[in-house]
């Protein structure tokens, strides 16, 4: 397998701490993009991920598959038993319902928040990820205030339950995750009083698989 | 199984037209929920759903299960061998990969042209789906622009084959269709060069579940 991406951002993060849970980073050929350079928004590499976006898995048979949730279906379903998309029915569920969340609510307006209110990562690549319009900064910082809202919505849960979908590691929490890694890259910070949230950060840097990739 | 919704909207529909394709439709009990009454938003709502979203699946052991892609996960491993979501490790990914982009090229754009840039469902929904800013409408506008493009892609992918993930029918489409009935409400128009699209979607909508729940 290869995986196409830029290491220390946040999407490539999510992949990465999926591939070390499951044993499989040391089998990974990565091949890195040039993010700053806007090289993922070039020809060649809209050939393989028409959206523009890493991380991008290439399987042994050519296959592309992109975008992080699909990435992580493929390598829990195929290698081993799935651990981090839930075994039952029910537990897949709330895990896909409390990844939604995370990037609904968190990383995305993150990722927003980035690209359009401060200079995200130059100006190579700011005209694919914000081309100038009036409501642009605005619009940036709305998206900011509904991750913060985001951080105290995951510190509710992280009160009732140990991880994002209960009592085990999942896709969710590697989302959350990664999301408060963009937060943090972006400046904003995640609340003091969000004590539950901050706690789990803390568990979860120490997991051999995000010490592993960090 | 209950099903909280209203019929009639996109994501609603996304949950009926896989509840149809898997028998499932008549074993359901649905509950209205007043969207246009902003409902979805008070207390009462929000404590079976905190973002306030329809559809929300019900189980019988009480579990409130929110978020289409989480509900089609559900339904579709639990009820016999799994159609809508893949089979195969390999099958699995590409389902959610062209899912996601359903998403997030076509179904959302739609809705954030429809609430933002129109008046949507009205009034009383408004102050919750697109409070007053300055850049409000020209966003709306961007991604109704975004979504349009989003056709175009789709109209590619199903001139080199029959449905979106590739040879079966999947949440793919369901997502794609959803987004496109959606667009037709907002009065987006699928452009008319976009001819695998149209044929594609004149099939889906002869589809007995969607002629179901139509």
């Amino acid at each position: 397998m290869k995986v196409f991406d830029t290491p220390g951002f946040p999407n490539p993060l999510r992949v990465r701490i999926a591939l070390a849970e499951k044993g499989l980073f040391e089998q990974v050929e990565f091949i890195r993009v040039d993010l700053p350079g806007a090289e993922h928004k070039q020809p060649a590499f809209l050939a393989i991920n028409p959206l523009g976006t890493v991380p991008v898995l290439q399987l042994d048979d050519g296959t592309y598959i992109s975008e992080c949730t699909a990435i992580t279906e493929y390598l829990d379903n195929q290698y081993g038993e799935p651990q981090l998309t839930g075994r039952t029915p029910k537990e897949k569920a709330i895990v896909h319902m409390m990844h939604k969340r995370a990037e609904s609510e968190l990383a995305d307006p993150v990722g927003i928040y980035f690209h359009h209110s401060t200079p995200g990562l130059g100006a190579g690549l700011q005209p694919y990820k914000s081309p100038e319009w009036a409501g642009r900064v605005e619009w940036g910082n709305r998206q900011r205030d509904k991750a913060v809202a985001g951080m105290h919505y995951f510190d509710r849960v992280l009160r009732e339950q140990p991880y994002v979908a209960g009592e085990q590691f999942s896709m969710a929490d590697i989302t959350v995750f990664a999301g408060l890694l963009f937060a943090g890259f972006a400046s904003v910070a995640i609340p003091q009083e969000c004590t539950a949230l901050l706690a789990w950060q803390t568990k979860v840097a120490q997991r051999p698989s995000v010490k592993r990739v960090s």
